[in-house]
């Protein structure tokens, strides 16, 4: 009866022997190690679209080969009308980590998440920077949503009815055994779409299905040497005097420094913004720019993506924009091949051209009153729910080009990002300025194929600043971000000998970061990882589902 | 080109006079001065099929006429594959108020919510016990998405390009009158579904708006009169003899009761339940209710809407509940008619037709790990989400009509309501122990046909407790929750007489409350509401939008 009511309202897919209807509801093996299954019919656009992947196939082939990780009939999947179910098993005990970049939590296991790209509000509740949908377990697999949509995620929290244990059914008047959240046996994802994409990544250890999600992508990014070393973002206005100076007083105060990050300042105008620079501020960018890199200092430059009308391109891309502003400012359709162009054309012959080594592409996550509506719409035909997911990576993936045509490596900051991300060279980073919750997201970076800086900016003792600028020194990117107080790595003067040693340790470590980095190009492992990554750490590492 | 793009995707439904493409796309009279409109294909189960509304229409008739609130082509709405868009539009300096029971903020315009029921978090975002996707506008007019599903609104936050005032354009960098809000001129609303109905209530003031949309509801609920003078309910684990006691102890400190609340106690098993009584604390069901109404006092049962094997009903049900479970116990999905009578079947049989008086509805919004997920899936074919934006709604019905049948009336409280819930004699409460936010909410209960209670729980200090008691005395039901602690109106000693004064305050004013009520009954018009719905509170409630 219940199945009947279901058919009749829609598609009705299945892996269930007894239900398959359609030919390619099989999982296929996309590439060693990988499988994925189209089951329904999927949006048309979606995160590896977004991203254009270019999975790494012979590193994938050097892999040692591994199994199916399941048996089939276990993993459920059912479009009905709008909506895809899917359902991976869980065995009890079982650990998952992944659906992106949390800050709170390591282990997943049990969250009820919205992934939902956003600047993240203080809650593991799904809205972040890079709201993935990967999950890795210590069994060996991993599974990828390929989808660009808003996903509700049940990580082991919902319990069916014919899984109910009975002795979960506890008296809480008078049990204290009795719990909110009974043993679930299940991973499920609701997929607001008539049909979605599935991977399957296979270990056998949990860093195995790291790397070969990673790999599947396309590597992990390759950053230049410079990108390794330190940065420091000046103060929104400071002018091209004002950062030749900075950079002078770096080398006063014996601080390496190898790139310099301008902020909105630098543009003519911002949020909105004109992709050009101030010239009261910056009367001479080429030359300015020359001079600095005779320094040995690159110059990373701040954009949101946001055109104002003032900008010289404004015209020509507003055709390409869609229904709706943010602060004045129209929102290029970056899903459209056209829209790129006219964008980075501005970017490459006002700055690139004059030696400008990257960006920090800002104000592309939320907060939801800061980015545009769910009900804007775009002329590409994605929906705004779309493009709020990809949004960051496709920013991402053009600026790469645009250096990688260049033949230039680039290393830069983005706040939004998302699965098949991860050959971008570029680092997420945001407002919210929670030393302890920095570690745990640099530790859950590692499991979802991002990177992230804890990046410092003020602290109210020279104990905490000396303890953030550590952690930042062992990160991917070690930066102080001075955009609104000018902070200094000697502002602290008490520390300042012991925040000069980490700088120092930090150049120090620049080869042996990017050999790591080079593991992470060529065999997918992250540069920076939790233990639940290395073998030996935890004994249940092992492959021992198919049993 | 965006038209043609759409117009593939799907159905294209507009009130613009160049696109009607369907005759259903207008607005009818539905009763005096409230219209509404069938946009595409709505879902088959909405709020108010959820709440089977009974429009007062005789009432609604005596109301004096009033025009339709907007020139009909500046309302948009438009239906694009599975979601349909709506856009109503807002003039300068008007506001609006609505969007169900928010904690923080009265004033709505500029909000962006998801409307979900859910308890409340913290943050008015649209997950709210009732999230009614109801507002008013002080220009005399109100509107209502008549949806069981996730809506997403931007109330007045959203700025379409073409609406854009060049004078909102400035520079971050220098201006200081920037701002991350600019001027938005419309509230936008998507509905995850292939159409829709909206309603349209005319003032002309704010007030009649209010009154409009309880009348067509079935006008406000009547409560006995005993339900308006003082609750206690006491803690979980008492016996009959100790309730007994603590009806006799209000007496020896000259406190006035009128009904006593129990808790989960009551039940043989609770979290899930059984619906049958505990034995071991309640050997002698009949004669408890009997002797306790003798002393003038009337019952009310604590339950969830969960069902436990160990309930008589559970083997009856179980045919009727969806696949997951919550803590073991089955979900009924009370939008069958079967399985309500099942239910009430128990409560009439067991409590009912002993003497009991009414039911605490608990556990039926949220938190999300407390309630069955979305992905869960129900007999009637309504989805998991339909049925979380209804539950608080079907139970109070159900609940209510028993004791309707019954010929006796009723006055309980839930945790969740919505849309079309102003005839039900239930009160919200919540966990969430704000103070000043209780009295926001209070507020915000008149904007859209719910009744919110303050409860009293424990108190840091007797300043505290004093004025907790004054507030709750003041609201739709003056109620101390002693559940977990035990309290008493005298357990602060220091203010036992002023808190005794409001109580008896509380019991002169119940024939002015009962009048009240039959206002919001008659009438509609809310007995506790803000002071932006008393004519003459702003000038600007008057209907001017028409020009």
């Amino acid at each position: 009866m219940r199945n009947f009511i279901i058919f009749i309202f829609g598609l009705f897919v299945s892996v269930y022997p007894e239900n398959i209807s359609a030919q390619s509801a099989v999982w296929t093996e996309a590439a060693p190690g990988v499988w994925n299954i189209i089951v329904g019919e999927p949006d048309k656009f979606d995160l590896y679209k977004a991203a254009e992947i270019k999975p790494a196939t012979e590193a994938l082939s050097k892999m040692k080969d591994s199994p199916f990780p399941f048996n089939e009939k276990d993993i459920f999947t059912e479009v009905v009308k709008d909506q895809t179910f899917i359902r991976f098993p869980l065995i009890k005990d079982e650990q998952i980590f992944g659906f992106g970049l949390n800050f709170k939590t390591v282990w997943s296991r049990g969250k009820i998440l919205l992934l939902h790209v956003d600047h993240y509000g203080g809650t593991d509740n799904g809205r972040t920077h890079a709201p993935v949908p990967f999950y890795v377990s210590d069994r060996g697999y991993g599974v990828f949503i390929n989808s660009a949509k808003y996903l509700r995620v049940y990580a082991g929290s919902a319990v069916r009815k014919e899984k109910q244990e009975e002795s979960a059914i506890l008296d809480r008047n008078t049990d204290k055994k009795w719990t909110s959240a009974p043993y679930s046996d299940a991973v499920e994802i609701l997929v607001p779409a008539s049909g979605v994409e599935i991977y399957l990544f296979a270990g056998p250890t949990t860093l195995d299905v790291v790397r070969r999600f990673n790999l599947y992508s396309g590597g992990g990014c390759l950053p230049p040497r410079w990108g390794l070393g330190f940065t420091q973002r000046v103060p929104t206005l400071y002018t091209s005097t004002q950062v030749e100076e900075e950079a002078k007083s770096f080398r006063e105060h014996n601080f390496p420094l190898d790139f310099i990050g301008l902020e909105p300042g630098w543009q003519s105008k911002s949020y909105p913004c004109t992709f050009d620079w101030d010239r009261t501020r910056y009367p001479d960018p080429a030359s300015f720019v020359k001079k600095m890199k005779e320094m040995g200092i690159r110059l990373n430059l701040w954009t949101n993506p946001y055109v104002s009308p003032y900008s010289p391109i404004y015209k020509q891309i507003l055709q390409y924009t869609g229904t709706h502003t943010v602060w004045g400012g129209v929102v290029p359709d970056y899903s459209i091949p056209d829209a790129r162009m006219i964008f980075l054309n501005q970017l490459k012959s006002s700055q690139v051209d004059i030696g400008v080594s990257g960006y920090k592409l800002d104000e592309n996550d939320g907060y939801d009153r800061w980015l545009w509506p769910d009900v804007a719409k775009f002329p590409s035909g994605n929906s705004a729910e779309q493009l709020r997911q990809t949004y960051g990576l496709l920013l991402q993936k053009m600026t790469y080009e645009m250096f990688h045509k260049n033949n230039t490596r680039t290393y830069g900051l983005t706040r939004a990002s998302n699965g098949g991300g991860s050959s971008f060279p570029y680092v997420i980073y945001n407002d919210y300025y929670s030393h302890e919750d920095f570690i745990t997201a640099l530790i859950n970076s590692g499991f979802c194929g991002v990177l992230w800086t804890p990046e410092v900016r003020g602290s109210k003792t020279s104990e905490e600043w000396l303890r953030r600028f550590q952690t930042v020194c062992f990160s991917p990117m070690a930066m102080i971000n001075a955009w609104s107080d000018g902070t200094k790595p000697w502002s602290f003067p008490d520390v300042e000998n012991e925040v000069r040693e980490y700088a120092f340790l930090r150049m120090r470590l620049i080869p042996y970061l990017y050999s790591e980095f080079a593991k992470y190009h060529f065999e997918g492992t992250p540069p920076f990882r939790g233990m639940n990554l290395e073998p030996g750490f935890d004994s249940k590492t092992k492959m021992e589902l198919k049993n």
